[in-house]
């Protein structure tokens, strides 16, 4: 299937940018934000004269979840349980994405994209691929159908999304060792050495920092030969909620909306989307540098500038929930500051 | 008048540490926030055993406005009118700080410290130590006795926010010409030479940033004999609303809040009130980092790690009442998720 991804309207920019520098403000002054208000006024704003103000409506954070065959060989810190049992903690409300989505007044949603075992509970998108992958040292973690349905349900939830009238999704991710994968599907995408994209995830130890970088260097040598095609590569060294993520960006950026991308996974799914559509890259919002290894020269690939630097290694869709409040603030400004001609300020 | 700021009870610290460490995320995987939330608790917690929650109470943010005698010297972009139309602009709603402050629910307080002309407008809090500065390459800024009485209003201030329950206050200033004296303060208690200090505020050319540090240097060495005792630095190269800020900073400790430390003006005047006080310290949090020349020295000479880093260079509190959003998630989190036992996730 193909994401027909229309670039993002530049009819604007020059109504924009007059308006963010007519502003009470030196020029400039208001840094990042400024040009975080850019992006949102050019993505969520109504061509072509703006007669309504940009504002993000019904925001979403989706978490997907999903779990990974190479968690069995020692690459984490935790047992590919706890990703269903995390899970079960953001339904009840306890995670940490859980207590900054509520402070950023956004609704958490989790899509199961392959657990191991399903949880039985209404509130789960069901979206399942398999009951997690194989594990990809020893062969394709899935197969290129898997990855094609992956995108199919993606639409399908979006477009679900779009018609209750959301125009941001936030992403974040669960899954025991989706690390490993997404530092794979990185080393496989950038050509940079595997060293330079593997981290500790959420705290390995020496020895599951050296077995992972084995691991996935054995994986990257064995699916050499399906390392050409950005679907391929997923396939081969992808994870479920891997592909529910690069499938909700494809589907958020067609349906016009502002798509605010989390830590590593996210990034990594954010270089996937923009390999298979560039288009997508201008609907993006990246909203933190992680601690993870590889995250800024993730971040660096898309030419991204986060706007949170916390030190976060914990994925979840934390980082996107935190950085929430700044947007608004960035349209706020946009929207409600007085220019110097309203105000009377001598410019 | 001396303040007695009681250094932060560190009776809590192994419970405060303990509770951080047992909810659903591995050990320091909220960076910073971690340290964030270390710190409210600390500040706002209720001792010997927190049996309530803590939390941010009636948060205030009070911009400090007065005016500055070197301003007519070409050291700004700015007339010094812009000072009481931008007062104006705040009370009206129409700055950057108010579209922050409103979208952080932080109510915005106006400190007339001296601006050259009072506004009649009874949402002000007069505070008037006189009608601008004297120009401070010419003779001292103000009297010391002027930079005592500052300090008692700014503890009458503090005093009867403190009976109205707040707990927290955040800062900011407007003064056009105040980097020129902020930049001056920092020089002379820091012993860092007068081009690290000096940047180029709101935007000056590079003829205006010549003529600063000119008149900056011209000063220091006119005042050389005065530099001895912050009080005395501060009469000499002060701004009444940087004594404002230093006396709020000083008193807002005193009382047990936190306080939250905005840009260049407001991180120099936590300097002079550790200088003063060290206890003080504790008692603040650092919003961000703006662009402005010497600010991240300021900061080193606090050893402070701020939150936020976007390269705003606008003042106002803008910054502090930006990171206030992030204030909160740090205490939800701290509050509100579930510990490993609760969530029943294998450690």
């Amino acid at each position: 299937m193909t994401f027909n991804i229309p670039p993002v309207s530049t009819v604007m920019d020059d109504l924009i940018r007059r308006r963010i520098d007519s502003r009470t403000k030196p020029p400039g002054a208001l840094g990042e934000l400024e040009a975080l208000a850019f992006t949102l006024a050019r993505v969520l704003g109504t061509p072509p004269f703006q007669a309504t103000p940009p504002e993000i409506r019904a925001p979403r954070l989706l978490i997907m979840a999903g779990d990974h065959g190479v968690a069995e060989f020692g690459v984490s810190i935790a047992p590919q349980a706890v990703t269903r049992q995390m899970v079960s903690n953001f339904l009840a409300g306890g995670a940490s994405v859980n207590a900054f989505a509520r402070q950023a007044d956004l609704p958490v949603t989790v899509v199961d994209w392959g657990m191991r075992t399903a949880l039985d509970d209404e509130r789960i998108i069901d979206a399942r691929l398999g009951a997690g992958t194989a594990a990809f040292h020893q062969g394709p973690a899935m197969d290129r159908n898997c990855v094609e349905a992956g995108f199919e349900h993606a639409r399908s939830l979006i477009g679900r999304l779009h018609h209750e009238g959301t125009n941001l999704i936030a992403l974040g991710e669960m899954g025991i060792g989706n690390t490993s994968s997404a530092s794979a599907l990185m080393a496989a995408l950038t050509g940079h050495p595997v060293a330079a994209c593997v981290g500790r995830g959420t705290g390995v130890n020496d020895i599951q920092l050296a077995r992972k970088k084995a691991l996935i260097t054995q994986a990257l040598r064995r699916h050499r030969e399906a390392l050409f095609d950005p679907i391929d590569t997923l396939a081969a060294l992808g994870g479920f909620e891997l592909v529910g993520l690069v499938g909700a960006i494809l589907a958020g950026a067609e349906a016009g909306m502002a798509v605010v991308i989390d830590g590593f996974m996210v990034s990594v799914a954010a270089m996937y989307a923009c390999a298979i559509a560039p288009e997508a890259r201008e609907y993006l919002i990246f909203s933190h540098q992680s601690e993870e290894r590889g995250h800024a020269l993730a971040l660096d690939w898309l030419a991204a500038r986060p706007l949170l630097s916390l030190g976060l290694r914990i994925g979840e869709g934390s980082g996107a929930a935190l950085a929430l409040p700044m947007l608004r603030s960035a349209l706020a400004f946009y929207n409600e500051m007085a220019s110097f001609d309203d105000a009377g300020v001598t410019v």
